[in-house]
């Protein structure tokens, strides 16, 4: 049984990677862009729509205001472009958004970004999965009733296979990334094309009406509205910062190689959510959600329940004429999408490691190497993305109403920060030429971080009671939580500084060591215990037993004297038949009767194979041992014996770590801590 | 907040008791009675009308063989008292029918009585809280839809004030069990005098009508449906056995004393049993349940869904004329049924730590005087009770199907056993007299184990469909798991014996031991270590960093010198940054190096304060530690650093021990280990 259960183990988990393989492999650009672009692409799945369903809020009149919405869209995406390609040629270490914050704006800052990106993280998983089988119903209609189970199933399988550490390589990313942007222009030049020649193109809902709650609205309330639909559509802009995590993953000049794929991965995000608006506003694609307030109705005036993605009915109208082309579009959504989920599963455990490296997360999240960091990372992601998908029941609208919170914090603390930066260098610098740069480059910053601000306002003041607040709260409790750890840390180190003129010389010696010797019968684990300890040669050494029962206190006593065992044996009695205490108050009274001295407790150990022997054994021992550490000037020390049993767990191996591709082992190892 | 729990918790779970204030007080019959009376004497709450319930199946002709019925359990009822007054007279050290049947009969069947036992208990505590919730729902009729919840709630509170280790005291017995047994008796005596005096006594339900699924059967099913009633009957029988575990709490001539206040006992219940059911009989009371195949139909037809238990309409009736007597029995049955309950949490703790002390059970359960033995045991029973109850649905008659199996095992084999006890004494024993008691005493168990045996299988035949099934896996996988712990300490005690002729001298000694400090950085815990490790004067001593970042290491390296620490540090590099294997390859090349030799690890570890404190702390040096004991020839020791936050947690009390009464302290620990 155990056998087999540490097969499946072995095969679901895998075994360690080599992480000296990953060094040399850094990035070309070609392979870059996909890797670091499913999240940015993925987002043209979900975004227009998006548009349309807080538009219908408004009726189908507001329909009319796609293009503008969209337009505006784009413009911010280019201007975050513009922004982070400022941010990558000065921060080359992919520390991202968090080391500018920390750098630039404090501590405080940073643990900012740091709480925003790990909500985003939950949100792209819960996210691009919920999107992903939205868009497979399209094609598989048996999935549609059965979209929260499909979503957690597909979740609970990028958690097996990156527990199991996937071997990433650039061409896993490189291959459905091009496959789909191959897809999605193909589809928006078969569709101009169609549209040159004058064919009429219109989708399954063209004839279809949408009305919502809103109809009829006018002046600041469509305004509202209106800047509510800019701040859905805004949902295109998640994961464009990416690269800012990635550049050491880039060959040389990484800064500018990084900002050039930067260019490019925006210029292909922004052409192809026009495109995507641009047809489905041309051939009438209809998209409501009951949720938001709008509701598609057919021509009999009934209310459609779930219309086909916009991406899906857009392909389906353009491909009219030939339908394997919409499955492959469809295929090539879902498979980008999931792809972008799998992005958050390898960037949380690295966050993760950064802001433990930091002491704002446990220690143990740092030391990359370790399994257990990465694993722990993995599952409360997993986790965390799972609660949401089912408290929303994979509904991606509902869940997109909580996303770009996260991504426009980020986005405008870390523009604030380049500002500073410039700043900071421009008072050192007199080169004219650099100052050029420096002061064109600030512009840059200052005019990306004064318009996300405003996005970022306004996704406020929007959002906010649509769901915004759960990530804004989020946020607030991992900041005052991660804040707690760090200051729990200090104080912890505080307590533990040795003073510097401290002369660390025989004075500290403690003048004696008594030992004492645990046991309650005579037999090997006893017997090493006590050839141990004697090993050790210690001041004075005594064996102790507890009596509970007058009777085998009395046997334990006479076997003793028989082996002739040239240890004194002392007998404590225990009228209340305890362990624990009998032994504390001898030890105290040993410490009362020295206190230059130190007692060492030796405590025989089993080592068990099974889970379930540990509740068999050590019990007593552990707790025995858990007691003495509260004395001052006491050692315990285990003197294991192995059973049979525990052979088998001897030679299991102990890492591996995903996220080497985006953020290269060597690299980040170096430069993880961020310098404050 | 911590403080705040502590204290709810320092009220709900109360500090230890002194042991020896048990040891003297010794039971006089008159308060001994009532202590292990609750159970048996409660149980003509609800086995009246058990019998009720399954003749109904045949509708309501079948009624008039209730007398035949309530007359065999009486029968039976009688005989197992009869023979268990030898059992008690025998067998004084109060290991009851687990002892009788491990010395008589071999482990095996020793087991099967636990794992009886055990499955009796839970249902113990389901039943009667199921059973106690009916009757006060009938007083407070809101409670009706609301039996679950209610059931839950009372154990709850049970599993509260046990862990809290009531102070048991024959009084707290005394009075409910004595006023329980007035009140029935007061209400036979009432109503056997308003019968006298020639008023009809009509219960509320007299004029309605029942009828179930197997109306007009004849024949061979006739004779199943009541022999099904009888065992339903049977329940009456639940609580006999309690004395045959308390013998030691009486006063001298201790199994004279147990023995007659058995028979007291068993003409009480008896009584109380035949005359609840009479009154039923006479004033035509009738109870049906749907689950067991019979309805209650009302003067129209229409089936009536909770019909008042028995022993609420028989005092409806009884005290027509004087309404708050019937409020009085209600509440006194209620109160009896949740006494019951309580025996179980006595007695099932006590039982875990026989059958610890026996190594069926894993041993942290044995030591009485560790709250944690007691509490564990506390939690598991109401945590299956309360899973039974939900499963259930409180429904008394439902958990009654599965509850006498385990009594008729243990009555079985306990009597079985005796005989075997008395064929071996006579064996012996050349005194006519007492060979003539003896044999009296034989034939008297033996007709009792004939007796018992047949009820029990008449009661597998009959329920094993309707429920007896689940209580006989139970006890299967009861007994299956004790055999295997049992087995498995039995293995390791081989495992681990020391042969005979095994001198303990120099020659055992490991030759040198070579001592290794860990440390990550200098401060207090790992100065405090590097002493402690050269107190304790090893051969070789050395201090151990392991690398993951080289610059830091570096920073240690020149710390180390400038503070002049007159201990050679040693670097680990760990190209992995992993903590475990470097240290484990490192001491593993030691002992590859030296195999006679000892390796002592010194490890710093944080003493915290807070459970939250364990996540930041110490979780590298655990993991660690866990792999260093699978290494032969090394002993990890443990040098503490108490953080302040440790000493909110120093004085805190540990041990109580609750059952103390029906099971006195001083003597169960003597005899708690049956000799085989």
């Amino acid at each position: 049984m155990a056998k087999v259960a540490d097969m499946v183990k072995r095969v679901l988990v895998g075994r360690a990677l080599r992480s000296a393989q990953a060094h040399e492999q850094l990035l070309p650009k070609r392979i870059a862009l996909p890797v670091f672009a499913s999240d940015a692409l993925s987002s043209v799945a979900y975004a227009p729509q998006e548009i349309l369903i807080t538009l219908g809020v408004a009726g189908l009149a507001a329909y009319h205001f796609t293009p503008w919405i969209a337009a505006a869209v784009v413009v911010i995406l280019l201007t975050v472009v513009a922004s982070y390609r400022q941010n990558v040629r000065a921060y080359t270490s992919g520390g991202g958004d968090f080391e500018v914050a920390t750098v630039n704006l404090g501590s405080n800052w940073g643990l900012t970004v740091a709480s925003a990106l790990m909500v985003d993280y939950v949100l792209t998983v819960a996210v691009s999965v919920s999107s992903g089988v939205e868009n497979l119903a399209a094609a598989l209609p048996f999935l549609a009733d059965r979209k929260v189970a499909a979503a957690l199933v597909l979740v609970a399988l990028l958690t097996v296979v990156n527990l199991r550490g996937i071997r990433e390589s650039g061409l896993a990313f490189a291959i459905p990334t091009y496959a789909f942007m191959i897809s999605v222009f193909g589809l928006m030049l078969w569709g101009g094309l169609r549209l040159a020649a004058g064919t009429e193109l219109r989708a399954p809902t063209a004839g279809y009406t949408v009305t919502g709650e809103g109809v009829g609205i006018e002046g600041f309330a469509l305004i509202f509205l209106l800047l509510r639909a800019f701040s859905s559509g805004c949902a295109a802009l998640t994961g464009v910062e990416a690269i800012s995590n990635g550049v050491p993953a880039f060959r040389k000049p990484k800064g500018k190689n990084a900002a050039n794929t930067l260019l490019a991965l925006g210029m292909l995000a922004a052409s192809m959510f026009a495109g995507i608006t641009a047809l489905a506003y041309v051939t009438g694609a209809k998209f409501a959600d009951p949720s938001q307030g709008s509701v598609v109705l057919d021509e009999s005036g009934r209310q459609v329940e779930h219309p086909a993605p916009v991406i899906a009915q857009v392909a389906q109208t353009v491909f009219s004429n030939f339908t394997p082309a919409f499955y492959v579009i469809t295929a090539m959504t879902a498979l980008i999408l999931v792809l972008a989920a799998n992005t958050a599963f390898n960037g949380f455990p690295v966050l993760g490691s950064v802001l433990a490296q930091n002491r704002y997360l446990p220690r143990q999240l740092h030391t990359r190497g370790d399994r257990l960091a990465f694993s722990n990372g993995i599952v409360i992601l997993a986790t965390m993305a799972g609660l949401l998908i089912y408290a929303f029941q994979a509904e991606t609208t509902r869940l997109v109403q909580l996303y770009i919170v996260g991504v426009f914090v980020s986005f405008t603390v870390s523009q604030t920060g380049m500002v500073r930066h410039w700043n900071r260098l421009l008072r050192t610098t007199t080169d004219p030429r650099a100052r050029g740069r420096m002061v064109r480059a600030r512009v840059i910053n200052a005019f990306g971080g004064l318009i996300t601000g405003l996005v970022l306002v306004v996704v406020l003041i929007t959002k906010f009671t649509h769901g915004a607040w759960i990530a804004c709260a989020a946020m607030v409790v991992l900041f005052v939580m991660m804040r707690g750890i760090r200051r729990h840390y200090d104080n912890v180190a505080t307590e533990l500084v040795v003073p510097e003129d401290t002369e660390v010389d025989e004075s500290m010696l403690p003048a004696r060591n008594h030992a004492i010797v645990l046991l309650s019968k005579i037999h090997k684990p006893t017997l090493r215990a006590l050839s141990y300890a004697r090993a050790t040669r210690p001041s004075t050494l005594e064996a102790i037993t507890v009596s509970v029962d007058a009777e085998e206190a009395a046997q334990l006593q006479r076997q003793w004297e028989e082996r002739g065992i040239p240890v004194p044996l002392k007998i404590l009695d225990s009228p209340y038949r305890e362990i624990t205490r009998p032994v504390l108050e001898y030890v105290k009274h040993l410490r009362r009767r020295s206190p230059r001295d130190v007692v060492t407790v030796f405590i025989p150990e089993y080592v068990v194979g099974h889970w379930w022997e540990h509740l068999l054994h050590n019990q007593s021992a552990l707790r025995l041992k858990g007691r003495l550490l509260f004395q001052p000037g006491v050692m315990v020390t285990s003197v294991p014996w192995q059973l049979h049993s525990s052979d088998r767990l001897k030679g299991r191996p102990e890492s591996f770590a995903p996220g080497m591709v985006r953020r290269p082992y060597a690299e980040a190892g170096k430069d993880d801590q961020v310098k404050m």
